[in-house]
């Protein structure tokens, strides 16, 4: 049990001494009194961003037409090398802003088992994304080898012990998620990284929940490669470009099967054959997202002014604030907290469980309270350090006690409407 | 030669009678006198597009944030059933907007040949677009296949006659462009997707230089699959996302390679395994870029409105007074005319050829008319029926004819500048 003051004041007081509370006026909030606990699955609009947005559609592109592609050209790499700097504690030529999370994991993954003859296995964990596990077991599966996945603990995630277990000489690739999109289970880079190293495998880190919550140290991890999106805590919109970190000391060895013209040497001599830039441009396939790498840039300049140490400590603090309201309030109720307790084995989400959880999660949003719904039976409630206030947490979990204690959740349907 | 009046009286009497003159007024255009012939790469922005993206930012994204998910889901597949339906002659169902032109390529050619077993050649010419090369060329060889490439001539384009001599018991797919990106020329798209079809290869046919320019009946040609891009003759801005057509008839036995959440079926179950969706929507993979897809929408319906057959109308007329134009001024002047003459063998740019067209085209530029160099020795020039004058024409050629009888274009470098 954690223990904190539960009284509305403790919350405010809290805001008033936050010393990132002036970024929210940077962002576009129609709606002030909307408490908005999904920056996990999608940040909010920075006001930069809706600018320069604009600018790139009506200058860039309406004005200058092709005359800009000078300056577009390079702008995956330079939004790589920020993010890299900033947020990942990756030196530069090492990180681009490319394509999906999706496709980027596909050509990592791919890229890997070519890079390891002889070794064909994947290791991965049960509970990791589905669009990993899914891109994982296709590659595995095309390679002639097998996905091997580790039991994970539905709320504390996966340790270095259970990589060591499952990695052995069949095993060209160890990927796993730094957060867990789930539990919010923060898992330990350095050492896995390590574990798997020994087994003679590499390492590829989806970074999805973690870029932009906690610190990420790809380069003093001795990570290998990492993927992941910038619509989170990155803030730059629905589907902007995600982003791969190749470490350079693999970048010459590593071939993706993607093979485009955005990856060639002298692009626009259009050569006979694929002869791939030595860095990390060969990562790149086609004409990049120019308006969604903008916002990429926007986003990250933003959490750089923030800094990430900063961002760090109130993600830590919002999170032990809402456990310790859970603690109190919804524990009684029926709930329990899914998420590890120790801050330092946490990003900055929290699940809670309850059978009816679609339905708190329904009933929730209905009364202007946005978390999300996972399967089986969580809440998820992502504080995003840069937007959020410690009276939205109070305000959710006090809308989320009455909701429970006067059974409000029962107006809405037992289960999510079947997307065909 | 073709002859035509080269007065300028006479662009301006076509302009005044164009029946699509009135589309001009709804892109956003800050330079009246800017000569643009240029939309065979970037096509321009149109108002309505603007609009879309600042509504998706500020209000979908901003004020609603993930509530608009439940309308952004489908839109890959709306955006496609648009495309379909006015400018690819595809029935609903078997076209999506995702992804680059590259990736998609990657998908669907790897998706082929695994449709094909016994067979693992691709044929494809060797004049075809940089990216097409390269990647059919990493998936032949990932797939222990070999691509071989049929000598395209680079002014007159590929023939159903060389697919036929080409297309053997090996090969498995036949990939070729449907109007050739240095040229213009315009495949005969029914009678080459027969000879490959004789020769029991599949066809996938890459549509970046024809939607939009030209009609195209993937249904009624019998094609099996195509790829294309959105930010030329379709206006929907620099990395905007391409689209993918696969015919209804091989969906459910193709699979493609990267196996992403968003073709999985029942996707927010994030069930064990992959299990893709029967229909067209197993081709895609990350999350869709939703500001690039509503771009798209809008372009699509800007050129639907306008309606195919005026466009190609129109693209046959301005080609034809350019090559009209060309034959009277500039082949005196030591140009000549690298694209087909028979407008019924074209898209809509024409190639001329010139060995300072890299010179020549920067001393446009520096002039306000905005073409491109193609190798080796190649001036690309492409009036965008929905947004080029008649006078456009009239213009470029007279600054053309000026730059070359002064031997303006001395004064510019003779070659690119390195880009590395």
């Amino acid at each position: 049990m954690t223990t904190l003051p539960t009284d509305r004041s403790y919350a405010a007081e809290c805001d008033a001494a936050d010393p990132l509370a002036g970024f929210r006026e940077r962002f576009v909030i129609d709606d002030q009194s909307l408490v908005y606990l999904d920056g996990n699955s999608l940040g909010m609009l920075p006001a930069a961003t809706a600018e320069r947005i604009a600018d790139v559609v009506r200058h860039e592109w309406g004005a200058r037409l092709i005359r800009s592609w000078p300056g577009w050209i390079g702008m995956p790499g330079r939004a790589g090398d920020l993010l890299g700097r900033h947020l990942l504690g990756a030196a530069p030529g090492q990180v681009v802003v490319c394509d999906s999370t999706t496709v980027n994991l596909y050509k990592l993954a791919r890229a890997a088992l070519g890079a390891r003859p002889g070794r064909r296995d994947i290791v991965t964990d049960d509970d990791n994304f589905p669009t990993d596990r899914y891109v994982l077991a296709g590659v595995a599966a095309e390679c002639g080898g097998e996905l091997h996945l580790i039991q994970a603990d539905l709320d504390e995630g996966v340790t270095a012990d259970a990589v060591r277990a499952a990695a052995g000489p069949a095993t060209a690739l160890v990927s796993l998620s730094h957060v867990a999109y789930r539990s919010g289970a923060l898992a330990d880079m350095a050492e896995i990284t390590g574990s798997a190293h020994d087994a003679g495998a590499l390492v590829l880190w989806d970074l999805c929940h973690s870029a932009g919550s906690v610190p990420v140290e790809l380069d003093a991890c001795g990570a290998d490669l990492a993927v992941g999106c910038t619509y989170k805590y990155l803030n730059a919109g629905p589907g902007a470009p995600a982003f791969l970190y190749v470490s350079r000391r693999l970048q010459g060895a590593l071939r993706q099967p993607v093979q485009g013209w955005f990856g060639q040497r002298a692009q626009f001599e259009m050569g006979p054959s694929y002869d791939p830039v030595p860095g990390i441009g060969r990562f790149l396939t086609g004409t990049p997202d120019i308006a969604g790498t903008a916002a990429v840039e926007e986003g990250v300049r933003l959490l750089a002014e923030a800094g990430i140490g900063r961002l760090r400590d109130k993600g830590v603090r919002l999170t032990e604030y809402l456990i310790a309201l859970a603690d109190a309030w919804l524990l009684p109720l029926g709930c329990a907290v899914a998420s590890p307790r120790d801050p330092g084995r946490r990003g900055s989400h929290v699940c809670l469980r309850h059978p009816e959880a679609w339905r708190i999660g329904q009933a929730l949003i209905h009364a202007g309270v946005i978390g999300d719904y996972r399967t089986p039976d969580r809440l998820r409630l992502g504080p995003a350090p840069i937007t959020s206030r410690y009276t939205d947490v109070w305000d959710a979990l006090d809308t989320a006690r009455r909701i429970l204690a006067n059974r409000d959740y029962e107006a809405f349907p037992a289960e999510p409407a079947p997307v065909t």
